[in-house]
């Protein structure tokens, strides 16, 4: 079960944006949380050993077999519009969005759904051209769909992974005392955006950011291979999805750095969201570093680290806003 | 790839609703059928002998561990509105359809995970409600999901299932000379509808079947395990369905019967859709019929037979109609 995505940061019609709201005071949590909450109590306990709600993929299936498996969908004028990007680039980021669940496990991919409500033959064209551009680039074919009428366009992906030789990265297995990683600077998806709503024409590194992010899914792999101890990807900001990492391992964070993608501001690559960057934690950060240098991979960037103290949640010893996407469902 | 679902046989606002074609006139096929062509067309070919768009699920993976995916959608004022049912209901029938595309290839279900768009959490709480019924009923349970705002509700659904100890019977596997079975009577969700638009506060046996449609898994099994060449379920109406099989086999059906349930006319029967019962052909007809009575199974219905004549589609010697719901997407 995923929380809900925005690009940027800045708030949806009618205050349905909450941002800013400490960790420690649960009546502020955001609505999302509380909706996936509910549903995990009326789904009941997976059985055995498996993961269903609650982390970027369930893992389903024996030890020696996992099968990981989720859902993402995007919905018009919440997640694209047609001002801001083709809906070439809606097809590219639903499929991204799915791909960067399976790699935030350390999963590579095995084949996708889509169904799709609301397009027109050409509209389905368009969001197809994206869609298989990503799906060939990633090796993920689309083997099935839905299409049907509807009022407004949602396109909803449903992805079906695998592990590559580990066991999945849950959200749940940090401790304290480990390194906390991140894949890359943050905060070039809402830079874009920004960018967009400034001037729909501009071409910049991040517009290319927002409109055809990059699943990482060779670093998740290798993140996995190297020992990770809990991961999740940044679909929506920093602040909550780390904060939800944090939640989930019953650990505190302090983090030393923030790095800021060129081009954004610090606030962005806090709440942005968007980035499909992944953050995990390591217990041996040479071994990390040793694994992504020896695969090619670009180098993590060390956010600092995992405390015992679970009320922690800061930034350079400063309160760490809870910052990023929610849908307010309620 | 599954075409879309309506409710009932009237037709939509503004000349959506397609049926009556004849099979011979491309020029009049429903469009949903040119979209799903233009998709498989784009997206190529399938790996080795594994089935990608076309048939009620994909099938992934060697023979001896097939892998059933499948995606199902309903949105709101196409496939449930409130005022004919409720919430509960909607989430009930698009599990349910899922269910339906895995016992059309004589499979079980594995997992389930929904995407929602548009529900508040009251809403949410209500679709839940007739989804987990349905997902412990029939024991597929939802291991994930994904949420979002959307000015219009939209669930769908995608499905993970595994054969049962015999291959996958696809549309495409019917030959000449075959029997062809229903499992039971048609037309009776199209009465249901028929009934609620008449008086909301209808129950009878007919809007039960509207409502609570059920999977017919245990029978999709049997089938496949007697030998089962072609199998669809009948989620768009009999004439349409039935068509879509023989189109695949690239045969010709002479049908004697047309099993009308109690309340229905036969018309609704031919052309209601949403009933869930699966139509498959058989080349040892008593066989069959001797695996459904020793599982206890309710006897299924001799339709009639295929031939080696591809243009015959045909109801007691007349012209059959290709009826059914089709989305008009262009």
């Amino acid at each position: 079960m995923r929380a809900g995505r925005r690009r940027g940061r800045a708030p949806l019609p009618g205050g349905r944006h909450r941002y800013g709201a400490p960790v420690s005071d649960p009546a502020r949590r955001p609505h999302e949380l509380e909706a996936i909450e509910l549903l995990s109590s009326l789904v009941g306990p997976p059985a055995g050993d498996e993961v269903w709600i609650g982390d970027d993929c369930a893992v389903l299936g024996p030890a020696s077999a996992r099968v990981l498996f989720a859902t993402d969908l995007a919905a018009e004028n919440v997640h694209f519009d047609r001002c801001h990007g083709t809906l070439a680039d809606a097809g590219w980021r639903v499929l991204v969005q799915n791909l960067s669940d399976i790699a935030a496990m350390g999963g590579r991919p095995r084949a996708a759904v889509v169904a799709v409500a609301g397009a027109d033959l050409d509209e389905l064209a368009a969001i197809y051209e994206g869609l298989l551009e990503a799906s060939r680039r990633f090796d993920c074919p689309v083997v099935g769909g839905d299409l049907s009428d509807s009022a407004v366009l949602n396109i909803a992906v449903a992805i079906l992974g695998e592990t590559a030789g580990s066991a999945p990265v849950l959200r749940r297995g940090a401790g304290p005392g480990e390194t906390i990683y991140v894949t890359g600077p943050l905060g070039g998806a809402a830079a874009g955006l920004r960018e967009l709503r400034a001037d729909p024409s501009t071409v910049s590194p991040c517009v290319t950011a927002f409109l055809r992010p990059q699943p990482r899914l060779a670093e998740g792999a290798a993140a996995a291979a190297a020992g990770a101890a809990a991961m999740i990807d940044i679909s929506d900001g920093l602040g909550i999805d780390l904060w939800r990492l944090a939640a989930a391992s019953r650990v505190g964070v302090e983090l030393d750095d923030l790095p800021v993608a060129a081009g954004a501001t610090p606030d962005e690559a806090l709440g942005g969201g968007e980035d499909y960057e992944l953050v995990f934690t390591v217990a041996d950060p040479g071994r990390l570093e040793q694994v992504f240098t020896a695969r090619g991979l670009r180098a993590p960037v060390r956010l600092g680290r995992t405390t015992a103290d679970r009320a922690a949640f800061h930034l350079r010893g400063e309160d760490l806003e809870v910052a990023g996407f929610e849908h307010r469902l309620g």
